[in-house]
């Protein structure tokens, strides 16, 4: 089969909406988010490729997010990703062939990524409890270094939300996605990615850089939401040094970002911003 | 074992902050939002109780939550619910004896819930498609029959978000949590509640009306942030006729609310609504 790139879902699509105002009603054309699913699937060398995971996701940068999230997850490292492939299963339905990527490592997964082969899967979300297998396992810190370099200043900080919302096109004809971003200390964002999911967002961040042969370490994070606690436990596992979130973060985040040495920041504006750690 | 009250998380914790502006940095206290695990554990006459589902939550209407989310997924309907307790295996951590909760059915199941016993079970998250085995299985459209009265006019639903914000005593402490709450076509509010993860307030109001033993079905679910595909796919679950989101709507979550006969609005406020259905 090959795969129709014509069928390929973009970022937004156009839809006839009804604006109700005191005035009355009118018709027009909006942009909504485009959400669909994205199936991840895992193979490496001696073992049968298996579904690990289903995600509601904006279409794009795909392969990022895949990539992302299995460094997010502690199943693959930047060495270990051999190659990630738009699956070409005949017995895909013709508007699914961009909902399902392959990523074959080049050795076995650093750990169990579960047991289900395809047909016989298991499937998840776009928040990053997803899939595990009880409260021990929801609740576990991501191993990492810690960011050894230096860390953005509190002016630096406050303007980065702003400088990620300059960039954030989806969201300019959407009004629906959530984006994040990765900067340096001196606050040069390196990348900006966008999704109907913030979890999304920060895989497709990740596995950008992956991708790219770099190291998802870097001084800050940026996130255009709230930070939960997946969110840090994501920022933890990239080896970032800091989270930047424009909204609040959890007790729970709270918890293990102090635990774990990474310096959070939530209702970041550009004239204040509240630090938790 | 029995259960310490004291130990009991309440929705918001204290926490020490930094604030920091350009006049400098200063000390205060502050509220977040609380957030932990939640572990549902189901069980029925002549069945293991098993584990169904693992979500990061804001402690308080919990067993709201369990029934809730179990009749959203179609595991459980309101006259098949018997009884829910936290559970009190003296396995649990101490810290961790709030955040199971056992619901009891008379019944089996009206579908799989998935075959893990507890010691092996499988967990998920937040957000509704948490759990899905497949694509197929997390683009399914819940079956339940169209509300048949009612629905609110347009300036009672521009009005709704204002009433649910009114009522939002955490978000007032922290900033950091979603809202949903169920609305009669008069746009007279029922039931109101919060929480970190905004598919759980959707899951907590719909426990709320079945452990009540009232319908969740009714003219109206108000949900404070956008209208992804999984909320949409909760409310036609619950049997709802409209659904009020202060934020934006997906391409996919407008796509099933059409198919679906659900009447959808986003980017709700006192003065302007947009219905996309």
């Amino acid at each position: 089969m090959t795969l129709d790139r014509a069928r390929r879902p973009g970022p937004t699509v156009r839809t006839r909406v009804h604006e109700v105002t005191d005035a009355g009603e009118r018709s027009r054309e909006d942009r909504l988010a485009t959400e669909e699913p994205l199936e991840i699937r895992l193979g490496w060398p001696g073992a049968p490729v298996r579904r690990v995971w289903v995600t509601m996701r904006t279409p794009g940068h795909d392969f990022e997010l895949a990539a992302g999230w299995l460094v997010h997850e502690g199943l693959a490292s930047t060495a270990s990703i051999h190659g990630v492939a738009y699956c070409t299963d005949t017995d895909l339905a013709p508007e699914q062939e961009f909902n399902v990527v392959t990523v074959t490592l080049s050795s076995p997964p650093l750990k169990d990524p579960g047991h289900r082969h395809v047909g016989q899967s298991s499937g998840s979300s776009a928040c990053g409890v997803c899939g595990k297998d009880s409260i021990a396992e929801a609740l576990a810190a991501p191993v990492s270094g810690r960011w050894p370099g230096a860390l953005p200043a509190s002016d630096v900080v406050r303007r980065l939300p702003d400088l990620v919302r300059e960039r954030q096109a989806v969201f300019d004809r959407t009004g629906g996605v959530h984006a994040a971003g990765l900067a340096t200390a001196d606050g040069e964002l390196l990348v900006v990615r966008e999704d109907v999911g913030r979890h999304n967002a920060v895989d497709k961040v990740t596995g950008a850089r992956v991708l790219a042969g770099s190291s998802p370490a870097e001084a800050c994070l940026v996130v255009s939401g709230r930070a939960g606690f997946e969110l840090v436990q994501k920022a933890i596992a990239a080896g970032v040094g800091s989270l930047v979130a424009v909204g609040a973060p959890t007790s729970l985040s709270a918890r293990l970002a102090q635990e774990s040495g990474l310096v959070l920041y939530g209702f970041t504006r550009p004239d204040r911003c509240v630090r938790y750690t």
